[in-house]
C-alpha cells in the first residue's frame, strides 16, 4: 500500500536544513575514545568529546548501509525479512512494571517468559525484541544472562542483544554464536538487533557507544534512536525536535558505518512530547503520530530503514477507550509511514512503564486490524460478485446469493478480542468489556504454547556459559 | 492536508467499470412515478420501475452539482460551508436508544434536547443533524415538528429536515421558511440537509424519493447516501459493494440535479460488513476503513462533495478500548480520505443503536487529536527552536529555555477527556477509567450551555405552526 506523505517536498528541505546545521554547527558529543578516534581518522571535526561533521560526507557515509537483510532465527523459517516495503513488529520493552487484570505489580522472570511465549504464539509478532520486562527477581549485572537463554529457550523467533551495557552485548554475542554455529556464521548473517539510544539532545553516552561498537564489529543490527520528549530532550517544537531526531540518528548510523561498512543499521525515531500542566510525558497523542508520518518521510529521503517508536503507544493506565484510540493512533501512523521496524506493538501501557497481558491482545487485534487495512484490494473484475447482483435482484439480500456462500468464512476479518455480538447476547455472555475479553484471550493463546525443541548439546552448552558468566560478573562486584 | 489514495488509477477504472454495467446493463429500481417521469423526460431507459442510465449521461447530468456552498444558520456566524477540502462534522443520528453511564434506555424527548445542547456547546460539531436520537415518548407521526422546534430553540447553528417522510421535509422547510425570510430566501441559499438513503441494493423507496424531490425543489441539500451492509445488502466483496455504492449514489444525484439544475447533492457512502458468523452488523472493522478510504477517491475523480459513512462509529456495546479502537479507525478514515460531511462523529455506540454521552465526549476527543494530527505543520526555519538547542547543550534539557517559555501553553494539544497521569496520582484522585472521565466532562460541557436567543415573534409563529400541523395530522390518522 502507498505511504503517506503529510510534508511537501520544501517542507522536507527545511528539515533538512535543519539537521544539516545541528551535524555541521552545534555538533553532537560522543562519550567514547574510540568513536571520536573514527570520527577523526574519517576527516571530521573533533573538539574535546564533540563531533562536527560535514552533512554531504554524512550521507555519502550512510551509503554503505543496507536496505534489505535477513535477520537469522535459529527456526529458518522463523527468519525475519528487513526491507524497504515490509514491517517488522515486536511487543513492548523494557517495562518495569507487569499488569494483569486489576494487579499492577513488578515485573517477574516468570512475565518475562509469559510473554516471550506470547509472542512465540502469536504469528504477526516477528520477535520478541529483548526485555519484553525487566523482571525485578533477578540481580540486574547478570539478569542478561538469564534473559537471553530464556529468549533462546522459549521461542525460535529471532530476538534481541542485551543492549544496554557493553557487557550485554557481548555475552549475547557469545550466546547468539554458539546457537549459530560460531563468530564467522553469526557475522555473515545477523541474528541479533540493539536498540542504541542518543542521549539527547545531542550526545551519546559512553555505554551505549561501547554497545554500538560491539554491534557494529560482529556485523549485527545496530538501531539507532533518539528519544526525544520535546519540552525535557528536545525543543517544544515538533520540526525542530525532527531535525535533531534526524541529526542525531544519522550521525550514530555514521559511526556503525565507520566501524563496519556495510553493516546493518535501521535509523530510529521516538518523538513524543512533555504534558507542560503535569511534566508527565505524553505518548500517543497527535505529536507521537506527526512525529511518526514525517520520520518515514525523511527516511525515504536517504533511503535507509526506520524503525517507529512505536506502535501501541499510550499515556493511560488501564486498558481503556484512551489506551485504544492512542495505541490505534501510533499503529496506523506506523502503518501510513511505511515504518520498517515497529517497537511496543503490544502490550505497552502507562507511557512504557507497565507490560499488560491484556493490553498486548488488544494490540494484537489492533495490529490484524491495521494488516487487513492495508493489504491491497483485488480489483480484478469478479464475474461471481456481480452476478450476486442478478441473484438478488432490487431491494433483495444477499445472505443467499451464490457468491456469498461461497466466500462467507473468509470474506471478513475476524477479530480476535473485539464483538459484534447484539446487546441482549453480550449481556448474557456476562457484559465483558474489552479488556476482560482480552484477558480471556491472552489465557487461550498461552494454553496453546509449546516449547519449541532445543538441542539439548546447545542447551548445556548456553547453560554452562551463563553459569560461568555469573560465577565472572559476581566475582568483580 | 494531503488526502491518501489507496487505488492505483487503474483500480479505479476496475471500479467505474462496476458502477457503469451497474447502472447500465441492470439498472437501480425508482418506486416513484415522478422519478421515472424524469427519468424518462431525460431520455434515459425506464421499464416498470427500473431505471438503466447511460453512464456517460450520468456523469453530463452531475456536472451540475456544486461543489461549494454555505449551509445558512439562524446565526450567521455558525454558518457552514462546505467544499472539498473543508470537512463537516454531526453527531450520531437516529439512535433508538440511549446510554449514559450504566443507563441503557428508551431515547427520550430530554436526551434529544440534551444532545443538541451538547453539540450547540462543542465546536468542533458543526451541526446537529436531525435525529441525534429518536425519542420513543413523543408520538411517532408528529415527532419530527417537536424534534425541528427543538433544533431551533437549542441550538442557532444549522440543522437537517425530518428527512424520513416526505412529510416531515414539507414541515422542516415550512418552518426553515419562518427562520429565514420565507421561500425565496431559503431557496437563495439552503439552510437544511436531508440523508436520503437508498433502499439498497438498487432500489430508492416511495418515501425516500418524496423527500429528495421536496428537499430539491426547495434548493435544500440532499445528501444520497446507500447503507450496505456487506452480505446483506450488497454482495460479500469491497470492491463490488464499492461498484454498488457508486451507482446507487450517483443516479440518485442526478435525480437531484433533474428535479434542479444546480441543487446542492452530496454523494453518500456507507459501507460496512455482516459477521458472518452472528449475521450482526459489523461497524468500524477494516472493511469499514477500507470503504472510506476508497469513497473519498472515488468523489475525487468526479469532483463530487462526499459524505463519509461516519466517524465514530463501532460495535462495542460500552465505551471500552473496542469502542475507541473503531472509532479511531473510521475517524481518521474519514480525515484521510478527506470526507466532506462526516456523519455519527460523536456518541455513536452498539452499532448505532445507542447514542451514549460518553462516547460523545470520548469521540470530541479523538476528533480534537485528528483535526490536530491533520494541522500541516509550520515549517518556517525557526531561530528561536534554534537557539534552545544550544541553551540547553548536549545533554542538557530544555523545560528551562527561552523557545520552552514562550510556547508551553499552546506548544501540544491540549486534551478533553484523556490523561498523562502519573499512576499513583491518577489513583489517588480515584482511579477514573477514559468512560468515567468522559461522563464528567458531559456534566461539565452541558453545565456551560446557555440557550441562544430566539426572537418572541418568530418563536410564536413556529409554536402555532407546531400546533397547527400536529392536529392536522392527528386528524388524518
Amino acid at each position: 500500500m502507498p505511504t503517506y506523505d503529510p510534508l511537501t517536498p520544501d517542507g522536507l528541505d527545511a528539515l533538512e536544513r535543519g539537521w544539516r546545521r545541528i551535524v555541521s554547527d552545534l555538533g553532537i558529543e560522543f562519550l567514547h575514545e574510540d568513536a571520536l578516534e573514527l570520527f577523526r581518522r574519517a576527516g571530521q571535526r573533533v573538539d574535546g568529546e564533540l563531533v562536527r561533521c560535514d552533512p554531504d560526507w554524512l550521507l555519502e557515509t550512510l551509503s554503505t548501509t543496507p536496505t534489505a537483510f535477513t535477520l537469522r532465527a535459529r527456526n529458518p523459517e522463523r527468519s525475519v525479512e528487513f526491507g524497504l516495503d515490509r514491517m517488522v513488529f515486536t511487543p513492548v520493552q523494557s517495562a518495569p512494571f507487569v499488569r494483569e487484570g486489576t494487579d499492577r505489580r513488578n515485573a517477574l522472570f516468570s512475565d518475562f517468559e509469559r510473554m516471550v511465549r506470547l509472542t512465540h504464539v502469536v504469528d504477526d509478532l516477528d520477535t520478541p525484541g529483548y526485555p519484553v520486562c525487566d523482571p525485578a527477581d533477578r540481580e540486574p549485572e547478570t539478569r542478561h544472562l538469564d534473559l537471553q537463554m530464556a529468549l533462546i529457550e522459549n521461542s525460535d523467533k529471532p530476538y534481541g542483544a542485551a543492549q544496554f551495557l557493553p557487557v550485554g552485548v557481548a555475552d549475547s554475542i557469545a550466546m547468539a554464536e554458539m546457537v549459530h554455529g560460531g563468530r564467522a556464521a553469526l557475522e555473515e548473517q545477523p541474528a541479533l538487533f540493539g536498540i542504541i539510544n542518543a542521549n539527547s539532545p545531542r550526545r551519546f553516552d559512553t555505554r551505549m557507544i561501547g554497545s554500538l561498537l560491539l554491534l557494529a564489529e560482529a556485523n549485527q543490527v545496530v538501531v539507532v534512536t533518539p528519544f526525544i520528549l520535546m519540552g525535557a530532550m528536545g525543543p517544544v517544537s515538533i520540526p525542530a525536535a525532527l531535525a535533531q531526531q534526524t541529526a542525531e540518528a544519522l550521525v550514530g548510523m555514521a559511526l556503525a558505518q565507520l566501524v563496519r561498512p556495510g553493516c546493518p543499521a535501521i535509523m530510529g525515531s521516538f518523538i513524543s512530547h512533555t504534558d507542560m500542566q503535569s511534566g508527565s510525558p505524553g505518548f500517543g497523542g497527535p505529536e507521537s503520530a506527526i512525529g511518526l508520518l514525517v520520520s518515514g518521510q525523511i527516511a525515504r529521503r536517504y533511503g535507509l530503514l526506520w524503525r517507529s517508536g512505536g506502535g501501541g503507544l499510550t499515556s493511560s493506565q488501564v486498558v481503556d477507550a484512551q489506551a485504544a484510540a492512542e495505541a490505534f493512533s501510533t499503529m496506523q501512523a506506523a502503518f501510513l509511514a511505511g515504518a520498517n521496524l515497529v517497537l511496543h506493538t503490544a502490550g505497552w501501557l502507562e507511557s512504557g512503564l507497565v507490560a499488560c497481558y491484556e493490553k498486548m491482545a488488544l494490540d494484537i487485534d489492533i495490529l490484524r486490524v491495521l494488516q487487513h487495512e492495508f493489504t491491497p484490494l483485488d480489483l480484478h473484475d469478479d464475474p461471481a460478485a456481480f452476478a450476486a447482483f442478478d441473484e438478488a435482484g432490487p431491494g433483495g439480500h444477499f445472505f443467499g446469493t451464490m457468491h456469498t456462500l461461497e466466500h462467507f468464512r473468509d470474506c471478513f476479518y475476524r477479530p480476535l478480542v473485539f464483538s459484534t455480538e447484539n446487546y441482549e447476547r453480550w449481556e448474557s455472555r456476562g457484559a465483558k468489556d474489552t479488556a476482560v475479553r482480552a484477558g480471556e484471550r491472552v489465557t487461550e493463546l498461552l494454553a496453546g504454547y509449546e516449547q519449541p525443541p532445543l538441542d539439548d548439546g546447545l542447551r548445556q552448552e548456553l547453560q554452562a556459559y551463563v553459569a560461568r558468566r555469573k560465577v565472572e560478573i559476581e566475582a568483580e562486584l
